[in-house]
């Protein structure tokens, strides 16, 4: 199996001495490898795919999967890596996605595609940035099911919202469906892929699995309550863009008038439905946490740890 | 490894005879299993699926896979299924995004999804047929690298062909660079997956290759020339909609003022660009008959052969 992104990686970093355990270094060649792979022949794909994964971000995916490998053994991240991007790039080609639909005008404290290059090239984008994930995933048999399920899902729980929001029956046990389906099942892959890629015994990697889910469960709770109390500056996104003008927010910008998301999100602004939210967050993450305890302490298992608190503590 | 949809198929014709050389029985088989693992939960889904599905088509892709994976030896059918719908969701979902971006409003003698759904959930649905490609193609991996790179092809086609349309270079070197990319190339990747699945010799592999993107090649150049020509009643999309109107076409609906496209199309029928156009696929036809010199007669070879000749004569 040759693995060039992996070798373009190790040219890079081979004069350096690298500590695996820096989350950094391994997260910036997560990001060399997803700017590497998304060069195109096509100029245009390659401007698109290299302003929005330049554009940063908190790389959740990557570290979960990276984590979790190492947690259990795995000792090979030249090998894993290409994963860890494809599970980064699964996530941007939603939001390129997500942008379209939403008429998203600022993503990372950057312009959207949709904004910069118009619909066309945003829908492209996304899609390109989906057909890089079957080629860096080709060679991964023992994972690619896995992924597979996750993909589906998500773009299942995007449709779910935008049909629920449409037919004006989004509950609060559809939502918990959505989020299920649309970010944490993603969350279960990263950290069930690292689990079966480390060769973890069945009982671990579903140790994992449950963390992986639990925690994704948390953190798309706390990036709702985020996106309704936060402003721009922030979150780097248009926050609010989907509130309703004059309901109490002064930093909106291109605020999206009688959009029922708005509503629903308003709603959830009423008596103390946020800080339930947010206790439903610590919830779930008390409960990943304790998925761990067939761990065996060591550094990576430290920091998943450290990596589960800052998801209910982050403020942006 | 267990091949769900397959039994599901088995099942389903067990107790009829089937004759494996009847290419339509091997088509309903890939359009059954087609629409069996696009039923989702997310009930718009599986509805918006089915009917573009359940639209039909030509299922060029899923014939050629089938016929070269016969022609050189492949016996066991069931196996090579789930690679043939493949192939036909990858199209599938290229399609359902091209109305999105061409504002297609009929498809196949249906109204687009975009046209009946709206814009968010055609975008959704081509996401979803892409990621059901991953769910059935995981088991795959001699085939994986093959699909990965034709698919990514697809996209960079479009993005080559939008991009070169509104920076008005949409040259005749251009043109024949995305079609390459954008059809040619999963005609390619269907031909040689045949070959792949079927064990047949590097050589015969490079023979396939060449045959699937040259037939490839030639199907695009018809299909514009078709698109030309052709009118509403014959395509069962929309002919014309690039043109536009009163350019002595009398069957338009809603044509695209003021697009690009259109002119460039208009372009081409000035002179004896048409028949430049249907002798160069001829050439391509006549090319790909020759790289299956080295594979064995065999009926399955006759009907390759057939259906290369009945991309140059169709009529739609």
């Amino acid at each position: 199996m040759t693995l060039h992104h992996s070798n373009a990686f190790t040219e890079t970093l081979a004069l350096r001495e690298i500590d695996w355990l820096d989350t950094d270094t391994m997260i910036e060649a997560v990001d060399q490898l997803m700017m590497s792979s998304t060069e195109s022949d096509v100029q245009l794909l390659t401007e698109t795919s290299h302003h929005i994964i330049g554009a940063g971000g908190k790389r959740v995916r990557p570290r979960l999967l990276l984590l979790s490998y190492l947690a259990l053994g795995g000792t090979d991240i030249d090998y894993v890596l290409p994963v860890a991007a494809s599970l980064e790039l699964v996530h941007t080609a939603s939001v390129v996605h997500d942008d379209i639909n939403d008429h998203g005008v600022l993503r990372r404290g950057r312009p959207s595609i949709n904004a910069k290059w118009g619909r066309t090239f945003a829908l492209l984008t996304g899609d390109f940035l989906f057909t890089k994930v079957y080629e860096l995933m080709a060679d991964y048999s023992s994972v690619n099911r896995v992924f597979a399920v996750s993909t589906k899902a998500l773009v299942e729980g995007e449709t779910l919202q935008a049909a629920a929001v449409k037919e004006g029956n989004f509950t609060p046990d559809v939502y918990l469906r959505v989020i299920a389906l649309k970010t944490a099942e993603l969350f279960r892959a990263s950290t069930l892929s690292g689990a079966i890629l480390a060769g973890a015994t069945p009982s671990q990697q579903d140790s994992l699995s449950e963390f992986g889910f639990k925690v994704g469960m948390a953190f798309q709770i706390m990036d709702d309550v985020l996106d309704i109390t936060g402003n721009t500056e922030q979150l780097g996104k248009t926050a609010g863009l989907d509130l309703q003008q004059g309901k109490g927010f002064t930093n909106i910008t291109d605020p999206t008038a009688n959009d029922p998301m708005a509503r629903i999100k308003t709603e959830m602004m009423k008596g103390d439905r946020l800080e339930q939210a947010s206790a439903q967050a610590n919830h779930f993450i008390e409960s990943a946490l304790e998925d761990l305890d067939g761990v065996p302490d060591s550094a990576p298992k430290d920091k998943l740890i450290e990596l589960a608190h800052q998801v209910i503590d982050r403020t942006h």
